[in-house]
């Protein structure tokens, strides 16, 4: 006769007849905002070195809210966690490999957030060089330059211009709350230097700050604030229609 | 013979067949970190002026980790937010009714964290001034002092010590990064008044700051630092064994 040498106690037994399909369960996902800094596209010829700061959306193939823009995302699987999920996305959507700065953003848990169930999103913030990156070519996926002021988001690339009401779902605060974020933290942290190339000019520098910010910045207490973040590298940039500029890296 | 009016769509009929059952579910919880500013007791006469940072726990009477501490908390249902859910617990815990400053800290969600079921913990901050809480008494629940230096948290009171593994799942961590959260944002935001009566001297301020972050500070600097955030009330604080004080108030 087989012996029973599983340990009991009231705990394990209280687990053993614990029944979570007792109570209402909700979904869980993860939506993904993946935030990146380019230059204008080429056939823009007249202002080829402004950069944007950009956010990559999807065009929903499927109900609900078919046809509206969406941030990449997934539902968490009982057996991951949501950074898991996260990268998956990253590696699916935008083909991000490697190292992905990510941090979770904000759990958005609206009452009526999306019309299928109640589903909480835990939404977190990525921060690529878009020069890493290859894309699958197999949906509808589109970077957006992003211009957001007084409350009002704009999202925009060479043949789309997109209003909050275009993004499907929550989307828009979702996108909004994480601007804001980035713009706080670009203060007292070294995130910039993740959609930064590896070796950058200190007025490239500038244009990318100003650009999250939304406004611009005094060369000289610029310069001065982020003098402890970066080192030459000794080399120069030359090219047409520059003067030759040294070019820095992240210290 | 009765005419349906309802408009139908392919989105309606999308919605109307969704069936959230063929998914797997999770739970979402909150677990609400209380913290709070208190002078020593009175018993402990010598160092009556001491003031601590503490935080509120309750020790578990239920199933899994009966007789371990935990955070106060509840299941979010499908019906209300998880800022609901935790008035929900401030009001029936501690009893704390009417403002309590309350923020999101952050979303916890490892995969075996609770042992019952899949369980996302979305933790939030509150905090209150302990002389507006209304205990109810009716459960094993009690303020623990806070010293949390180098990664090492220890908890105690008249009676108790509490280390890391007298705590229940992983509320250790919820309390290390609620403590994080603080001391980070009480240099740049006002919400260190939520935890003060409404007048204070500037040495008693100082004194709250100092125990949230753990180290001393120089009492000029502080003052300094500090003006822009207080304005005299042109009242005074006189009492045994005190020197008379200004009282001030938040401006």
């Amino acid at each position: 006769m087989a012996r029973n040498n599983r340990q009991t106690s009231p705990e394990t037994e209280f687990l053993a007849t614990y029944d979570a399909s007792a109570f209402e369960h909700p979904s869980v996902r993860t939506d993904v905002l993946i935030f990146s800094v380019s230059n204008s596209s080429a056939e823009n010829w007249r202002r080829s070195d402004k950069k944007w700061f950009s956010v990559l959306l999807l065009r929903r193939d499927q109900y609900p809210e078919i046809g509206k823009w969406n941030l990449p995302g997934t539902f968490v699987n009982n057996n991951e966690t949501a950074v898991d999920a996260a990268y998956k996305v990253l590696r699916s959507e935008p083909g991000a490999h490697g190292d992905v700065y990510l941090e979770q953003l904000y759990t958005f848990d609206a009452i009526n957030r999306d019309p299928r169930t109640r589903v909480f999103s835990i939404a977190q913030m990525a921060l690529v060089d878009k020069n890493k990156i290859q894309y699958s070519g197999q949906r509808d996926v589109k970077w957006f330059n992003i211009e957001y002021d007084n409350d009002t988001l704009l999202l925009h690339n060479d043949n789309l211009t997109l209003t909050e009401k275009d993004l499907a779902f929550d989307h828009a605060v979702i996108i909004k709350t994480g601007i804001e974020r980035l713009r706080n933290k670009i203060g007292y942290t070294d995130i910039v230097f993740d959609m930064m190339p590896p070796e950058f000019t200190l007025g490239e520098l500038q244009q990318v700050y100003e650009i999250i910010l939304g406004h611009k910045l005094i060369p000289a207490v610029f310069r001065r604030n982020i003098a402890k973040k970066v080192v030459s590298t000794g080399k120069m940039r030359t090219g047409s229609g520059h003067r030759p500029s040294v070019l820095f890296k992240k210290k």
